[in-house]
């Protein structure tokens, strides 16, 4: 089942069942948190009380899968290649985590925008893990997660860089930025994989050339080793997304950082695709304004 | 004047202009948005419309001044006799801003949950701003202040230290952690102190003993220079806090640690006194859940 949360001619947003190949979306009744534990925890379809209209989903906007109260959580350091090809570091013995910006966020079809501060935009294509339930069980992890969809961690590096000595990486500066950060296009629930974490194939394309090409099966902790580190520093909400990190092949390590006008596009098996192209350089620093 | 969310008797939280010398709360209709930007503006308490209802204020529970769909921003590296002394790290070139989970904030007489994966937990008097208007000048960026509260940003140092090499401190785990920050009493608009950054004596003592003895004036960077930088890497909201850095004083350089039934005052001349009391360590990671 494909859960998104959209709006529609300005509607507030709402979450909906959707299926692409008949182009429609069903509009689902009642907070998220009153029916993803139950789907989270296998209820399926049965779980929802579907509105009775259908709408077509040409016609909607999908917005980021997460409301503004929730929290973006990013679990990286997680790829050993991508540390050691394009940062020259070698695999830490923990992930790293940290939060991002709500404002950061953009939907599956926005532009991403390019902020003034920066002259090195790069992509990272994850998985993205979306919690339906806050009773986080460490011993079960995975009971907790709703569904996985596609995040495009794009990161300001000459930011990164700009952490002061002994403190370390800006990961702020980086990953805050004002709607930078596509997510999308919509949850596929945890249902559709094989039981554990998934295995899944993960490419990133810039104008058509692949720039990241893994797989999760690369990362050094699973997704439920990620929700349990993470819970036991700072507890999850129901609705809360994970970001989990990111394969080899960034601009980072390349030298290829995004530029105005770059379609890119980021695909993980079984999910989807989001396509968000680079906007023109901002000479705005008043971006954020999420109007989602 | 004063400006406290509080909640009475279970309610929802609501604002109120609060008199302590006359043990008073009086509730503000309306959302804070639809009055911080005339108060930070410099309107006083004409923009308010008050409620009929009078409460006294020793029956009300404090809760932290921001509302879950706000951010909390820490701007810190700003000491550097603190950075020196606790860290035995040079004055920076630039602030160092992250943010922290809301689940981690605490009221001005809540306990300090003492969390289980931490033996060094830590205390951090700071300064807090609390942002009144989301159109930030960056010409003027004290202008978007409504007003200065007290902030505990409570650190689990040996987590802090746990990061990946290479990539710097672990601030999420450090410092987002389960209810842990004070921060309160309440918020004094800054029509109250003279123009420009706030120049207030800051102290913290546990169990009557100073632990942290300083100034507002020893700022690396001022309010308003932190206000700018936050800014330019993500996009402040109305209602959002600022955390401004903590002085010299804490345990990670004197190895005086808190412990569970320490009481932890922390003061900020001109705004009041904040203090929480640390809870036995916790032995559940279940700790977030906020009620507020």
């Amino acid at each position: 089942m494909k859960l998104a949360r959209c709006s529609y001619n300005q509607t507030d947003p709402f979450w909906a069942v959707v299926d692409p190949d008949r182009d429609e979306v069903h509009p689902i009744e009642g907070e998220f948190s009153s029916w993803a534990p139950a789907v989270a925890g296998g209820a399926g379809i049965s779980a929802l009380c579907l509105s009775d209209v259908t709408l077509a989903l040409s016609k909607v906007r999908l917005l980021p899968p997460i409301a503004p109260v929730n929290r973006v959580v990013v679990a990286g350091a997680n790829y050993a290649k991508h540390l050691a090809e394009d940062f020259g570091l070698s695999a830490p013995s923990q992930p790293v985590a940290f939060l991002k910006a709500y404002g950061a966020l953009i939907g599956a079809n926005d532009p991403i925008r390019y902020p003034p501060l920066t002259a090195e935009l790069d992509h990272e294509v994850e998985l993205v893990a979306v919690i339906g339930n806050s009773d986080v069980d460490l011993e079960d992890p995975l009971a907790c997660v709703l569904g996985y969809t596609v995040g495009n961690d794009v990161s300001a590096r000459d930011l990164q860089r700009s952490g002061p000595a002994g403190i370390g990486m800006d990961l702020f500066a980086a990953k805050s930025q004002d709607r930078t950060t596509g997510v999308g296009p919509w949850v596929v629930t945890k249902d559709e994989f094989p039981a554990g974490s998934p295995g899944l194939r993960l490419t990133l394309k810039v104008n058509g050339d692949i720039r990241q090409d893994g797989s999760t099966t690369e990362m050094t902790w699973d997704v439920g080793q990620l929700v349990s580190f993470v819970q036991q520093r700072s507890s999850f909400a129901c609705g809360d997304i994970l970001f989990t990190g990111s394969p080899a092949g960034v601009g980072m390590g390349t030298g290829l950082f995004l530029n105005p006008g770059d379609v890119v596009e980021a695909t993980i098996e079984g999910i989807g695709t989001l396509r968000n192209v680079v906007s023109e350089k901002s000479s705005s620093q008043q971006g954020a304004k999420h109007d989602h």
